[in-house]
């Protein structure tokens, strides 16, 4: 058995006490253990503000990018044996796995990318300079400067790899030190990640420590430089958020919690367009990929009433299309759920909608006697506007078709019964109808991704984050906001308005 | 005895049962009462988003900067009145009171002027649009759009007139409605500002509600797309905060608590030098304006070891200077505390830090029989490294000397263990002293305010919250940040990305 170890104070740390265990979902094997037993989190934290981050904000932007360049690369040489440790403990088919991993290799390059423009300083420029006196010489310039804290990661168990790299990618740009925390039923993609990133050498002492089980009294020594960034559910969120310390210090908090993402299809996209094809083809994405585990997967699917039947016929046939299976054979398109708790949580879930609606194909039962394994289940709602619909978040292979009247704006007012969301898809050849539902429904959502027949050849999925634009979601999104290139540098950055002479602060901290 | 009522849900509301009691500081004479008694809050809640909310989203940016146009004047051709119930009820001289006044006036006039630079549209840019497909065609574009929800305002007793208008003209910019409550000890002031506001008719029906007295469950009412934006203690900042509802809905919260905000002077600046009259003009009128009452207000006064006698002697000279007394007296430059919970809470928090320092002037003693006069009140730290100092702040006309090396990391380092500010000033001819300090001090701040003989005799004191320039600080100062220009609608607006067909997502919401 596999013991995952941390990586704190500049050195590994095995506990044995209080051990967790981790399994192959395919087969329910016990796998690997871990715990943090023994670790001092308060010596962590200080080692963070007091090794890393100096180190970190010695170096300029230009070269923080240079760092991430180089574990891009360090992590990419890596990819085969990640790849298998995604299928063995994750669940994942190699899409999947490769999904995740690329996605963290490709995000930490992006923001290298970005750092070459941030250029050769040590804060960021916000704005230009102005006059605040009564001549030119009293003059104010407002900058960016990195934090004197520690972010702690909390990371969700579905992108162990991805997950765990974009925060870090942000942060460690921004010259903030990292303690990086995985969800623990598939952490060792996230341990050998870590592995790889401190054997490589190429981060500062200090700027990156990792937690494989639980993080104790970690959050109860942050104070008023510090962040915690959690991604995971909206209930945990919401327990770690309301913590007295983190509270009481005003400690910096983003929550990016699941949601529950719409597509929506206008009354205008008839079957034999391109759209159409696209829109089918990413629901079936979104619901299949990571066995929809996915925060950004899709939850409720928007049909005009006279086009339920329709859809529900070709999404239950380009659903039964997608083998599910052990994700050694690469037959197989669809895995198990990643734990034993995901698979009690998504029968139940499954329960539980079934009740407001029609099991179109899938449903609760298990498909096979070992291992976590459902089927793609889509649901056709009996009624709209039951509740349950748009709050229950069932994080699996799960949908629920939505009829409504066509009317964008009405879409709009249905999508919003989800209390905030990550990002939504609408398809339409109508730019009126686009323009309307996008204005009603933008104040909702971290992310509005459009399509129409002009892209449908080209667009990216809307299910996928991409590191230029923001990721995030207000209300049962979490109220969090992460990426967006330069945007995701803004959280780990205090803005500070400098005042004075006009030939000191815009020689010394003037925009260029 | 004069009643204030509070204007909800279109009408004005006097709750007669559990009143409070408003007093006269200088004569401790009860003169008004208020209650909210018999009020629904969760109405009012529901009554700004439905009715306030599409009002104000109708209009474009420009058309709402109308109204703060409006309302400025509306409200200074009541200046003289609003300036003697400054005096009555917040025992403002006619100068703080004016200050107080003007603030709002003058707030409200340049985020009317902010506003014509955003337009004739209903949404704004946020960056340029990008490619994000294999051609240009399929596209992105952030934005930014008014959230659906309504901004509460729980603000502080210090500033009735400016801290209430300065939330409002961020959020009614932004097309958000406001929910105001003025802290209850001198809201008489906000109340007639509101009456004023609500005559006036400038502001759509639902846009503008005011609370006078306790908030009750109102706060228990706010969802995902609305907010909360307090000013006043770290304490009840974070009670509020940690509250149930605004944690688990994802309720966005904005705290802007007081702070132990520092003037730093370096070893350079000789005692015949601008400089150096700057910065004994500065701490005192940040130690006796609005009686020390000014969240922004000087608590550590940092002097280099060898010059603390002579700072101590001439800080001295000029607070004998200032008269105390009955602020409808014109020769008195500095009236009493506002209230008796104040009185008391700064007559104890100047014997706390006498226990660790000198007295050079003034104490805890009352000046007079009636009334809630102290005297500026100068302390001398016999060891700077007192906790007290950096953790107790003291909210009236009382500041501490506190020794240090000369050195420019020192000072930020003694700075930092206030925990995060929300202002301080630095006096220094060495521009590398100065930018030494800044890049070291910065990230604990959100203003700082440097002078040199270049600028002196025409800066702008460093307590004073302009506008154009952020307001808030981490840590210990709230963790939040309000105005700054354009900066103050970021927490009224969502930032939303954009995906699309280039032609559709540019010409509907691309930067203009």
């Amino acid at each position: 058995m596999q013991r995952l170890s941390s990586y704190v104070q500049g050195a590994w740390h095995a506990g044995t006490e209080n051990s967790e265990t981790l399994y192959d979902p395919t087969t329910e094997e016990a796998i690997a253990e871990c715990s943090t037993a023994g670790i001092d989190f308060g010596a962590c934290v200080r080692y963070a503000r007091e090794v890393g981050g100096p180190a970190l904000r010695a170096m300029t932007f230009a070269e923080r990018g240079k760092l991430l360049k180089a574990l891009s690369g360090a992590i990419h040489e890596h990819r085969e044996e990640l790849i298998e440790i995604g299928v063995t403990n994750g669940g994942n088919t190699r899409g999947d796995a490769k999904f995740d991993i690329d996605g963290a290799t490709g995000t930490l390059a992006a923001y290298a990318h970005y750092a070459k423009s941030l250029g050769d300083r040590k804060f960021l420029s916000d704005g230009d300079g102005e006059q605040i006196g009564r001549t030119a010489r009293f003059h104010a310039q407002h900058v960016r400067v990195p934090r004197h804290g520690v972010a702690v990661h909390i990371n969700a168990f579905n992108f162990p790899s991805w997950g765990m790299m974009e925060k870090l990618a942000c942060s460690i740009l921004a010259g903030v030190p990292v303690i990086e925390k995985p969800g623990t039923p598939t952490a060792w993609l996230a341990w050998r990640v870590a592995q790889i990133t401190v054997e490589s050498g190429i981060l500062p002492e200090g700027s990156f420590q990792f937690l494989c089980g639980k993080t104790g009294d970690l959050l109860d020594h942050l104070g008023g430089q510090d962040c915690m960034a959690f991604t995971g559910s909206a209930r945990t969120g919401a327990l770690l958020k309301g913590r007295e310390a983190l509270v009481k210090n005003n400690v910096r908090v983003n929550v990016e919690a699941d949601s529950l993402n719409a597509a929506v299809l206008a009354p205008d996209v008839d079957a034999s367009s391109d759209t159409y094809g696209v829109f089918l083809s990413n629901v079936v994405t979104d619901m299949t990929q990571k066995t929809g585990q996915k925060c950004t997967a899709v939850r409720r699917i928007l049909v005009p009433s006279d086009r339920v039947d329709e859809v529900r016929t070709d999404l239950v046939a380009e659903l039964a299309r997608i083998q599910v299976g052990d994700p050694r054979d690469k037959a197989n398109r669809m895995g198990p759920l990643s734990s034993k708790a995901q698979f009690d949580d998504v029968r139940a879930g499954i329960e539980r909608l079934a009740a407001v609606g029609d099991v179109a194909c899938g449903g609760p039962q298990p498909l096979t006697d070992k291992g976590y394994f459902v089927a793609p289940t889509l649901i056709v709602a009996k009624d709209g506007e039951a509740e349950i619909i748009h709050s229950d978040e069932v994080f699996g292979p799960v949908s629920t078709i939505v009829p409504y009247d066509g009317d964008a704006a009405s879409a709009a007012a249905i999508v919003r019964k989800g209390g905030g969301g990550l990002v939504c898809s609408a398809y339409s050849n109508d730019s009126d109808w686009l323009e309307t539902y996008v204005l009603e429904a933008a104040p909702w959502h971290g992310r509005i991704w459009t399509c129409s027949d002009r892209v449908a050849e080209q667009t990216l999925p809307p299910g996928m984050v991409l590191p230029n634009l923001v990721h995030g979601g207000p209300g049962r999104a979490g109220g969090g906001e992460e990426l967006g290139a330069a945007r995701g540098l803004e959280f780990y950055t205090q803005r500070t308005a400098l005042q004075g002479f006009k030939g000191f602060v815009e020689k010394a901290f003037g925009a260029k």
